[in-house]
């Protein structure tokens, strides 16, 4: 039931998932489970393909988190985060009430050892076909120096083993390049990210270097990242409205990534934008299954382990 | 001699604005005498159309603001102040090394009595074909609520006075619509703002409301303003360079905008972009020229003193 466009969105999003999946791999849909079979048979497949859930609370998309999680355990998001704590299912993730994911998240499968706030996470086309990756974009818009530095390592982790990137670059987005530039924040992250040996720190970037390849991971706290993702996203519409788009600047469509990973938690949870369609929803299923099997939750944990011996 | 394309830029700027404007403006130059009267020559136009102030000194655009400010009097940033400060000159406009004209405006002309902190600012195209102000744009990186507060008050009347907008509406560039959203900060400055009786406050507005018709002042911290509006020129850049940039997006284009207004010192001083190309001047000289005539500072002037009396 999560998203603006559920369940029609979700379940034809499952379905054509299902479509391109490997038999090896099971879709558990958790809902009001005479709605998703009745979706189902109209997008065309069948129920028994799928593992559902039933799950009859749904948590609105403006209601508070914590409230919601904890007074709905009967609801999508927290039945398939129990279902995940347990190890029934390998990864999670919702297009629904992201607060409440991320709280949910939190509450059952926990932090990572060490890590101070689990963050989400954006990827940012480059000019030259590569992808940046940003975090956080919103769930943690007050921090403190020593969560960017974390959030250097989470980004670093995820660039190398779900992205592929080779000793992946970290860059600190500020308004100058210089080390004494910007704001405090940013001025103290940068005297402990200098000679980091738990990341390769790149140095500042600014806004203009958003889509160059300065950097492979750029750091921010999320109250900029928030800004800077949905600036990206409103320029992004313009220009589809009016006819403007190339191949490149499809990039910055969000269905193709299919959602914002939670970086810190103990398994794979990704938070799907509330708009998602079909596809985006495919995408999304497809994510959460490629930060599983890039295992990084452990990758994280070792990286971690790393990060505190050495403080 | 300011900017990266000084001085054939400028002097071909200024060239451009006398060409267009009323014989009884003038246009004063400050910098190496025999170079300007060299350029001017060069561009097809008289020396004796322009008032021409030796200026020998150059303050370089890497150089720190306030100590090349004070030890440097024999500049052209420093000279231009001084003749504002004396009323030799309306309106003062230079692309050069924006730190050093913003500290020495503060220096020589002095804030408006009760702003805390002066302030740039620009302009964000709206969809609708209307103009945004958003302030602060990277002079204060740091602020306190009640800053972000007299920044409502000084976009408001500029958007008033300069773009004639009839009673502005005051956005606050947040990650959430909601009162208690954001960072610390924006919950600190909604509380304030709302109500106000010096502004017409809309309330928050998001990354994806930049463009649209929400809010008519976007008020935000330097930091987020400067990222923000870099972004904007990486993503018109990138749209340049593919061809696909239609009449809409050409507004972005900082061009046509000549520059950033420092809002907040008792007189009309503009930075210009360190690559100001000579329309870019000439527009940064007509935008110097239109806050002048809009009688700026005495709106302001009067605005503070309503803003002291209600506090």
């Amino acid at each position: 039931m999560g998203g603006d466009y559920a369940p029609d969105a979700t379940i034809e999003g499952a379905v054509l998932a299902h479509k391109n999946l490997p038999s090896s791999d099971r879709i558990f849909l958790f809902g009001p489970e005479k709605i998703i079979i009745e979706k189902i048979n109209e997008y065309g497949a069948k129920p028994a393909d799928f593992s559902i859930i039933h799950a009859p609370d749904v948590i609105g998309m403006g209601e508070r988190p914590i409230k919601a999680y904890t007074q709905k355990p009967e609801s999508s998001i927290s039945m398939g985060l129990k279902y995940l704590k347990h190890k029934d299912i390998d990864s999670f993730a919702s297009a629904g009430n992201s607060g409440a994911t991320m709280v949910g998240a939190m509450y059952s499968v926990n932090n990572i050892q060490g890590v101070i706030r689990p963050c989400t996470l954006s990827i940012v086309p480059k000019e030259n076909g590569g992808r940046n990756v940003m975090l956080d974009i919103g769930t943690n818009p007050d921090v403190k120096p020593d969560v960017l530095y974390q959030f250097a390592i989470l980004g670093s982790i995820y660039s190398k083993f779900v992205l592929n990137v080779k000793d992946p670059k970290v860059g600190l987005l500020n308004i100058g390049e210089e080390e004494e530039k910007g704001n405090l924040l940013c001025q103290s992250a940068f005297r402990l990210m200098k000679g980091s040996n738990n990341f390769n720190f790149y140095g500042n970037i600014e806004g203009r270097d958003l889509f160059r390849d300065k950097a492979d991971v750029i750091v921010c706290d999320g109250f900029t990242g928030n800004i800077v993702l949905k600036q990206i996203e409103a320029m992004y519409r313009l220009m589809v409205k009016r006819n403007l788009v190339d191949d490149f600047f499809d990039k910055f469509n969000y269905e193709n990534y299919g959602g914002s990973p939670i970086l810190g938690v103990n398994s794979s949870v990704v938070i799907g934008h509330g708009i998602s369609n079909a596809k985006a929803i495919k995408n999304m299923i497809f994510l959460s299954k490629e930060i599983h099997e890039a295992k990084l939750t452990k990758k994280i944990k070792r990286a971690m382990n790393k990060y505190i011996q050495s403080n």
